[in-house]
């Protein structure tokens, strides 16, 4: 594309390496930065450089969090007697927007993947096992991993791990279509199936 | 939403405010900022400040510009006497993709609207006439315009303001779909419409 301003073109090519915007959007959008006031320009790259100079993870959890232990295990309100064993902040977002959960997280930071080299050491499993090991007050762990193969692989590398300790260990309920997204699953079908979780 | 730390809940709400962006997809932007490398962030956020406070506006035919003259202003090469009449930027890049124009351009910067209350003192169309007279030289005007009825109304009132002087005047041919957006149309079809372009 031949762009009008070598400065629009770079702007063009930096947004462009966002997940998921083409080089179309990426000139709409540009595009409307330009012809907006500066101050939504300033707005927006002040919050995405706090964002990645500010924000740090929980040293309890592993979420993103605004200081060292974030605002879900800082919280008196929750369970602690309950984990959630997620991938990711999506999923926690996505758990705690079904307004059916009151317990604690632990965020795993990815998922077992032999194909994209992703192994059990890559991931907070090991701070997992010393969570439970020194916590005797937690008494279940609900593996709420997405139902894929990766998935399945982690969740049972993950109650072997735990095998030794006095624990529930449940999934969440298949409620979710199998080798959907986790993230992507509606609010209803989400809660059901935590609601309705098993034993794994 | 519940968001895991405030500083990520504003970057996202910053994100969402750019057209087309939901709060679902500013999360997934975010959130690769986060895992990402400083420097893609600071890339980002240089390349947008650099977009919006410094670059201009073309004085001759109003595009977006690093300096006072754009790039196709500036151009020994371009066709010095025929002028086509564009929306905005986008229409600019869509008709240099097809590579099939040689000329030059002129921005109206937006499109007669009485809904939206766009009316032509509110597009560059005084200095179009003032182009066409101080520069004996341009012997055609292209209307490239969305045929829409807006389109239609802008391209019949620059007509008529044109009219007293000796000048060529026609409108890209309507392969373009009634109705359609210029800078969407694919660029063959784009193309083939300047080069069998009609009197208008
Ligand atoms: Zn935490
Ligand atoms: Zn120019």
């Amino acid at each position: 594309m031949n762009y009008p301003s070598r400065l629009v073109e770079e702007a063009v090519l930096e947004i462009a390496k966002l997940p998921g915007i083409g080089k179309k959007s990426a000139l709409r959008l540009a595009l409307h930065l330009l012809k907006s006031d500066l101050g939504v320009t300033h707005r927006l790259t002040d919050a995405l450089l706090n964002l990645r100079e500010k924000t740090t993870f929980c040293t309890i959890c592993h979420n993103i969090s605004d200081g060292d232990i974030c605002q879900i295990c800082g919280s008196f309100k929750r369970d602690d007697s309950i984990l959630a064993i997620v991938q990711d902040t999506r999923d926690v977002l996505a758990i705690e927007n079904t307004g059916q959960y009151t317990g604690k997280y632990h965020i795993l930071g990815g998922i077992i993947s032999p194909i994209q080299g992703i192994g059990p050491n890559d991931l907070n499993i090991e701070s997992l096992v010393e969570r439970v090991r020194n916590n005797p007050e937690i008494k279940e762990i609900i593996l709420a991993l997405s139902p894929t193969m990766e998935g399945d692989t982690t969740a049972f590398y993950i109650s072997k791990k735990l095998s030794e300790y006095n624990l529930k260990v449940s999934t969440i309920a298949r409620g979710i279509p199998i080798g959907g997204d986790l993230e992507y699953t509606d609010e209803i079908t989400l809660g059901r199936s935590i609601v309705s979780r098993v034993n794994f």
